[in-house]
């Protein structure tokens, strides 16, 4: 087994690309890291999608995207996990390159999401769900998290307003992104009067429908040395899963693939919680951010909102989270979201996010959830000397 | 990087399952497999599909059959590239024992097709096709086939009738195969007779619209050998792509990411075609079967369709192909397919054909295509003592 490094990182703008189309958004993020990498050309790519067969009319999406990269012939596929999509794909490179079988390997998280009507893009967003027992049922992607959201309010006792707390962190913190979608702070009044999306769901829990794409390129540790980048190697990358339908779940705040996931992730490392410098977090909803923050052991359960209030999760904190915007303010576009965690921490690990830029940022974890909690990845980077 | 092996299989009949679900028909070929291999659980899931996110409302399919194989908890994905998707979720999963991190892994291939109108597969399919190029227009699968198809009777001057010598070895193959889905031989006037699909595709030139599933299960060779399990080895596992267009082909008979595949495959494996003892080929048309045995070097361009009517790809020929009815007999559940070729070449290695069985059954390769040939996914297999 090799050690793993990235060596490169691009990213897409996030925002509602009407005049760019889903292979030129790819793409563009993948000339980007491969510049980054200063490399011309992966053996391999690896494609998070979830989205385009429904959206776009297009499978496919791997070898499409290595074409219109410049790239024929290589390697191709396309990797899906609903929005932990991009986590896994990441995890499936990670692992060809330490197999020895493929030496330099691309990841590339691409989502077009808003070319289609709000209820196309809904119904294509319910497939994570389980679709007999969910979709079926006409309960969308949002009510399902609402169902989580009211649960946890009851079981802890706690008031909406304090979840504003996550909400205003990584909208503050996008400000300085200029990936960003929302580059906009935002205060607990404009929180507390956002209008509901599915109750108690407001339109400030809730990340935006959006389009981007983040590329990440990949290679052997003793690869990168002699290209003389910057190392930033993959400690972990460990992933779990669950119960696709909510109901089937014993306990549906436990977020048991989280747990499992994050588990995976320490032993795998030989860390715990208290070594983590920052953590970006999939808080696709704020309570999503709660119950990953408590699976992965950084706050008992049913603390985190208060935890966020009191800063601890601010740039300065104790661990900084959407250290770039999160899901909340930097956007979305879910299948790529996990690249885009990803290309955020290595950002981060390489002193490289400027105002946003995390004092003491030596090692990093990411987790990336599917559906309700019922694919969760998780990832843990470090900067090497 | 370690050796590895497949020490289980298994796979449902195809035809039209209306009465089962997809998750049903995955987890019985998983379930399948499982018990052939002997183990409880793996701890790794690639999921194969190309369609449920179109014709099943449902993305997430690795998770949901990891749940309904019995194995909440493990790593799962769902990997995809349209109709070569069986190979590369193989891919990945050798890539995975190979690295060390995985020890037991289990494939499922799995296509639910026949619930959905015939227009609605019709344009599913195409989203294999470049969606903006060739989707837009209208262009079907089959049609963008049978562009190829006149382009090489028109080339090679080969008239209509001989390619049915690859449709009536597959019906042939397919009559003692349980699993397949058409059980019946033809003769060359039921071919000749057979009415148009696409000009020059007629029905038996083309494979069906279908359901069924596939499984596999994966570990190190020297695991193998403590389970004292029968090893067949995966000698290489190679892979090429090319433009998703066929417009954006230099020569559209070349089918180069096959070439390229193949060559790797030979590469790797230190072998060359005449060290293959059958092939399990991708005829999802009679013309692809000819062209993908040309570009794998087991005949000259222009060439196979005259073989195949010699008798040189029969089970008693010098390189049977599609050995238990190939995707004209057996049937084409696209994303399974891939998965399908590979358990039908390891029943032939093991020596478990029936009245099938190909007498010197050493050494197998399987070619899975994704569109008209913009993926191309290689195996060689071998049976070990």
């Amino acid at each position: 087994m090799r050690d793993v490094a990235v060596i490169g990182i691009g990213q897409t703008a996030i925002g509602e690309h009407w005049d760019t189309s889903l292979r030129a958004l790819g793409a563009q993020a993948l000339r980007s890291a491969a510049g980054d990498a200063g490399i011309e050309m992966p053996e391999a790519l690896f494609v998070a999608n979830m989205l385009a067969p429904r959206l776009s009319n297009q499978t496919h999406l791997g070898t499409l995207l290595a074409d219109h990269a410049g790239w024929r012939g290589i390697e191709a596929s396309t990797v899906e996990a609903a929005c932990a999509s991009g986590g896994v794909a990441f995890q499936v490179a990670v692992r060809s390159v330490a197999s020895g079988m493929i030496d330099v390997a691309a990841v590339c998280g691409v989502e077009k999401m808003t070319d289609e009507t709000t209820s196309s893009i809904t119904t294509a967003l319910a497939t994570a769900s389980d679709a007999d027992y969910e979709g079926a049922h006409g309960a969308s992607f949002v009510a399902l998290n609402a169902l989580i959201m009211r649960r946890y309010m009851y079981e802890y006792k706690i008031p909406h307003p304090v979840f504003g707390s996550f909400s205003i962190n990584a909208h503050k913190n996008a400000v300085n992104n200029p990936n960003a979608m929302f580059r906009k702070a935002i205060t607990q009044a404009v929180y507390d009067r956002a209008p509901m999306i599915a109750d108690p769901i407001n339109l400030y829990d809730s990340s935006p429908i959006c389009d981007g794409a983040a590329a990440i390129i990949l290679c052997p540790v003793e690869m990168a040395r002699e290209l003389g980048k910057p190392i930033i190697q993959v400690l972990a990358s460990t992933s779990a899963t669950d119960t696709l339908a909510l109901a089937d779940r014993a306990d549906p705040l436990a977020l048991d693939a989280a747990v499992q996931s994050a588990k995976r992730a320490y032993d795998r490392s030989g860390l715990k919680p208290a070594n983590i410098d920052l953590f970006e977090v999939h808080d696709a909803f704020t309570v999503m951010a709660a119950l990953s923050l408590e699976a992965a052991g950084f706050a008992e359960r049913g603390t985190a909102p208060y935890r966020a209030q009191e800063g601890e999760y601010a740039l300065n904190g104790r661990l900084p989270i959407s250290t770039m915007g999160g899901l909340k303010g930097r956007g979305h576009p879910v299948g790529a979201t996990g690249v885009y965690e990803l290309a955020d921490l290595v950002t981060q690990l390489r002193g490289e996010a400027g105002a946003n830029q995390v004092a003491k940022a030596e090692i990093g974890m990411t987790q990336n959830i599917g559906g309700t909690g019922a694919t969760v990845v998780t990832h843990i980077l470090s900067r090497v000397a």
